[in-house]
């Protein structure tokens, strides 16, 4: 237990919550969306939330967490879905949420502060002509930093790939947890040393990441009677090079009755696409469409971005927060099917699941091939029947990234990066950086069937 | 033998070249890259060259060569390879050169009439940020609207594929072959109906075309002692989602020598990779490069474009042209290897070969992956032997759109389009346009080994 009577006149100056109702608040993400990690993160609370306003202030709360072996876990938003950012041995939360200054916007590159908003700064760049090249469906609310930190890739992915792929992220200033704590910039591949280590080692206070083209981006909806005919039309639409497009996401049936806004676009039993385009591309559509027997059912024009409906907040993971709304039964996994055109292995999932698996994929760009990722909703029964579902699709070859674990390992890597450890162990000598995450560092065995999230 | 007498008096007001010298210039492309069209093409030349000065003095053409059932060749600069625009059976050249207005540029789509220049476009688009998505290497002197009828590809399709793929064509404006000619505007798939035909079925007066962003384009040559050491780096680099370039290209030694210009940065024996790289990927590059233990020998960054040295000019088809100024005993093949990250069959024939036929790659994506085509270097003994070389790289599972045939079916696509064939019943009801390029037009048979160019 932190002494708070010790800690907070040593912070005098820096913003600082006590409020235990807030700080319980400030102490969680949306790993709600796992039964699994509800009960294992239940009651794991930080001792105070500190909230710097700038690097000069980072580093005094490095410094100090350092000098008095407090624990320290970073957070952003929050919006992650592993219990990232939930503290397991109390200590002080740091909310980087005040660190929003955006350095510079320059086409192609910008430099912001690790709390700057993705919308900020998708605000901010499109006045020249940019935009962030991928974001998660709650790009809202979350920062970037937050996004480096625990998030892969999302929106845009089927561009540009994701976050971890190289040339996504150009570089990261981190601060050190020593008492006398060094600012380090990593650069060129280096930034992976910190990229994705759920602020295990070193606090980012700054990213530079590139930008893509600000297309006018439409939204339309296509549905289909067919699921796996409106797979195949996902995909191939994901592999048309000449069409600019940000989302390819197709929903199998129900899955829609969860989004009670758009009934409207899509008929009872239908299977929808959810796409994101630019408009230059969107005459090549209907083309496409006819092919695959699909109809267009909405479209919304890039002037009318930012009015009414905002399809991008139906995907990715915000897909299983809109079915939870309804059903709080469900739950989730994260996984990516193997590069195959026929889709035969999404296809032998759909009919073997049926409705307990309700398959979401979402196209993207894996090693310059297009392939579909999933987020499946689940209806959950037990732990017992998850790890059996899990497992009956790794058998297949699907690789599944379970968000049902809050151990680093168990996650998409399945180990931890050797260079993330080695970079710990410089800028994190008292292993105070969000402890209990990683199994290799508590020294523990294999827990058996926990398999993680879904990050390179 | 076109009346000239008849004809001249009725094109007064539009400028025309009877002086034969320069109407053989104007009956030519480069065609003389192959040992076998040389002969078949000898002595095709037309009777008169017309050049219009915009869209109603095509028409006026148009209408007086239906008329008068005049053979009509439509040419841009003829810098194509397939001797599409030599006209076989004399009458008229219709040169397009003159149609250079830039009707519109706007962010990500142009317009502009047929006969501008790429690199005109090119210019223009970059004064708002944009550019041609992609360009062959002679996009210095070829028109837009040559591109199209006669092109396929090249610097850019890398990130966007070819010219045929959806989305990468807009919109043609198209006057038709009759006494009475209409304006006819393709849009979305119809605009297959025209691309690549040759100039088969109609006269394309516009194009509407995307653009790509303009990224501050850096050039870099990286040298590897291996060949496939070499190759497997560009198919790295290629994969890279996340880092922008419009041009991967590797060439086998001893390719190289044919730059004398470029010889202080490839040492001999060397295998170089020209790479044209968006410079915030550019750091990037140098942590890929020492994974494949290459060397960086040239790099030249965005600021400098246009000045010195211009890679993408010893690229694409214009590597061919490099290595006949040296040795005019040299060929070329054009192919596109089949998806496989190990890049085996592309090892197998490099040692089949050696020296024979000396690889040269150009990574380009296709159908959303990325694959290596290629433009290798053949030094030519006899057609019989050239005719095997293609045989054993077909047998071997590599496409090859064979440039030794001016029969449209025997280029890349096989079979002439029946949509192609079906607009040219409506819009050259004749038979005027471009005569002798298509087996089923002639009503003549499979003529053998002929297989054509590598579109689509």
């Amino acid at each position: 237990m932190t002494n708070l009577d010790t800690l907070l006149p040593s912070l005098e100056g820096i913003e600082t919550i006590t409020e235990p109702n807030q700080v319980a608040k400030l102490s969680q993400d949306y790993h709600s969306f796992s039964p699994v990690l509800v009960p294992k993160l239940a009651g794991k609370v930080g001792d105070i939330v500190v909230r710097p306003a700038n690097e000069a202030e980072v580093i005094k709360v490095a410094a100090i967490c350092a000098a008095q072996r407090i624990p320290i876990t970073v957070r952003g938003a929050g919006t992650g879905n592993y219990g990232q950012c939930v503290p397991l041995h109390g200590g002080v939360i740091l909310d980087t949420t005040k660190l929003q200054e955006i350095l510079w916007v320059k086409p192609g590159v910008a430099r912001v502060e690790a709390g700057v908003k993705l919308a900020a700064l998708d605000k901010k760049a499109r006045e020249i002509g940019w935009e962030m090249r991928m974001a998660p469906s709650t790009y809202r609310t979350a920062t970037i930093g937050g996004f480096v930190a625990g998030g892969s890739g999302g929106i845009g992915s089927i561009q540009y790939g994701l976050l971890g792929d190289r040339g996504n992220l150009l570089g990261l200033r981190v601060v050190t947890l020593e008492e006398a704590p060094r600012i380090i910039e990593l650069r060129g591949d280096d930034v992976q040393k910190v990229n994705h280590a759920w602020g295990l080692n070193g606090i980012i206070t700054e990213v530079e990441i590139p930008l893509g083209p600000a297309y006018p981006w439409a939204e339309v909806i296509v549905t289909f009677d067919d699921f796996i005919t409106a797979a195949k039309f996902g995909q191939s639409l994901a592999n048309a090079d000449g069409m600019m497009k940000k989302l390819v996401t197709i929903f199998a049936s129900p899955i829609p009755q969860y989004f009670p806004p758009l009934q409207p676009y899509i008929p009872a039993g239908t299977h929808p696409a959810f796409l994101i385009l630019a408009e230059p591309s969107l005459e090549l559509l209907p083309g496409l469409v006819e092919q695959y027997g699909g109809k267009i059912t909405y479209q919304k024009p890039a002037k009318e971005a930012g009015k009414g409906l905002n399809l991008a907040e139906f995907t990715w993971n915000h897909t299983t927060l809109h079915a939870r709304n309804v059903d709080t039964a469900i739950t989730y996994l994260q996984s990516m099917f193997p590069a195959d055109q026929s889709l035969q292995l999404v296809a032998d999932l759909y009919h073997y699941f049926g409705d307990e698996v309700m398959i979401h994929l979402e196209f993207i760009r894996v090693n310059g091939a297009v392939v579909p990722a999933a987020l499946q909703l689940v209806r959950y029964s037990t732990e017992e029947r998850l790890n059996e579902i899990i497992r009956y699709h790794e058998a297949k070859g699907v690789f599944i990234a379970n968000p049902h674990t809050y151990i680093i390992e168990d996650g998409g890597r399945k180990v931890i990066d050797p260079e993330q450890l080695k970079f710990k162990e410089i800028v994190d000598p008292y292993g105070l950086m969000n402890p209990g995450k990683s199994k290799v560092l508590e020294g523990i065995g294999d827990r058996g069937q926990g398999t993680g999230d879904r990050q390179r």
